[in-house]
């Protein structure tokens, strides 16, 4: 084993986004001796092989976890239930399995009755990614000083030990997290802000007054990251509001509550409530800004994307 | 006059972001023989002398319109009626007087009352701008390929033409709007996504099993353009909302409607509906990108925004 690797064979199951900026990142790096990927179409597994994404592709899930000591699912939240029960009798004694659900409590759910005796599963969510998707958008810095949490309760501490190792190498900042909390934490900084973007792009193409070139046209201030937000795959978001529904619901019934707050006062014209609340949030911004999370470089609402200015 | 010369003397009242930004490239540019500014405070005035967004400035609005053959209103939109009251008396004959509000009913009916014979008022919204304020905030690009809408009902039309000539110098888009359609669509494509921003980012500060340090730490994700959004200036939001509360509560409205339909489908677990709306709005995305406002360059949560990878 060469000095820089720490897995044998890593098995990518799904060759979308996030695996295809693992596997370039991994072969790049040395970190594994081969890097294994299956996609259900051709046409994904053909592009993962000519963007080198993976040494190779198999044409089945089962096939490709065989002889691997790391197996990532990479799949939609709500396929991990299936692809786990058809590659549990093909895992490899002592293998580790993981996967990069955005969602955990329902995954180790799905997950969990599959897994055989010998076999360590530790569940996990790289918080990267963009609003694109499929195996063309995937790049190997994608994780840089991203989040990579585990929710490890349980977990053989050999295995969470090396597979933070890998994330590491991939650039992540490793932390652990319980699996209820993960998915609340998520819920208010990531799902229920999908799904009011959603809302909104929804409700601007459904009004009938506001034409849709004008949407486009002057979509250039707030408006616009909305839209960039909404372009985020269909079938991944599905399944992380599905499988995520207590949190999600919990957090959208206080933002309602906010909102009718907020809506109330600008009725009655209650200037110092707004000006006190958008006071408020503008001190979160530079919370964020302080842990290097975002820079101050504004947005300037054009593209390409703020940072050519 | 010079070639480039558009107008002799330009006025600044107010010398926040967007002045600044017009000062920069106007004196940069030439087109106007001289830029004056007035801001209430004495430590913006030298600010705005120190970058060299004027060339000079007075203590009072009334001391900075005398002589100036274009005026242009950058204060907030709650300001703009006590400033023209102000400078009414001292405004040359044959001046133009013009604004940058981002409602445009309200301050037509704030600022036309005060408007004398022989003045010409040409409301207007240059749709630019970034999440900073202040007179340290302007840049002399930030109009380029931005909107800059006139709403010229009955506005002498010489008037606005040389106005259009200015702003094209700027590097803007010109074109015309109704102003109460132009508050529809700016309560569709900012004020209300403002507002539902400002919101979420409350929500997520107020919530005590979520604590401040999470929420900042993994804010990577959809969160993080949010609190861009909710880190605007306070003053000039609030007065944006109490301006153009009819159009932006219709479009709330609509809004709560749509959520509550998609809460709904989460509930019940419609993944179908889900599935068919979030393909709906990535769709308008792609107009977007194809209008140029926007690139298919993805934001990589990450800073310096997007544009470094």
């Amino acid at each position: 084993m060469g000095e820089r690797m720490i897995y044998e064979r890593i098995a990518l199951i799904g060759l979308g986004h996030i695996a295809g900026s693992i596997g370039l990142r991994v072969r790049a790096d040395g970190t594994a001796g081969e890097v294994v990927g299956h996609a259900r179409t051709q046409a994904t597994r053909e592009v993962a092989v000519a963007r080198g994404l993976v040494d190779r592709t198999c044409a089945t899930a089962a096939e490709a976890v065989a002889g691997a000591d790391l197996v990532i699912l990479c799949v939609p939240v709500g396929a991990m239930a299936d692809v786990a029960a058809e590659i549990a009798p093909h895992l490899a004694p002592g293998a580790t399995v993981t996967d990069v659900g955005s969602v955990k409590r329902a995954v180790i759910e799905a997950v969990t009755p599959h897994i055989p005796e010998g076999v360590h599963f530790v569940p996990s969510h790289p918080m990267a990614g963009t609003e694109q998707s499929g195996p063309e958008s995937g790049f190997p810095t994608l994780f840089e000083n991203r989040w990579f949490l585990m929710t490890a309760e349980g977990a053989d501490a050999d295995a969470v030990e090396r597979l933070g190792r890998l994330w590491r190498s991939l650039g992540a900042n490793v932390d652990t997290m319980d699996a209820d909390h993960h998915d609340l934490v998520l819920a208010v900084v990531s799902h229920a802000p999908h799904l009011i973007a959603y809302t909104m792009v929804g409700v601007a193409d459904d009004l009938r007054r506001v034409t849709e070139s004008e949407i486009v046209q002057y979509s250039a201030t707030g408006f616009r990251d909305f839209t960039r937000i909404a372009a985020s795959d269909p079938t991944m978001w599905r399944d992380i509001f599905l499988n995520n529904k207590e949190a999600t619901l919990e957090i959208l019934g206080r933002f309602t509550e906010e909102l009718f707050a907020l809506q109330r006062a600008i009725r009655t014209g209650d200037g110092a409530l707004l000006h006190d609340y958008f006071t408020r949030t503008r001190a979160i911004r530079r919370g964020i800004i302080e842990a290097g999370q975002d820079t101050a470089a504004p947005d300037f609402g054009r593209g390409p994307k703020g940072g050519d200015a």
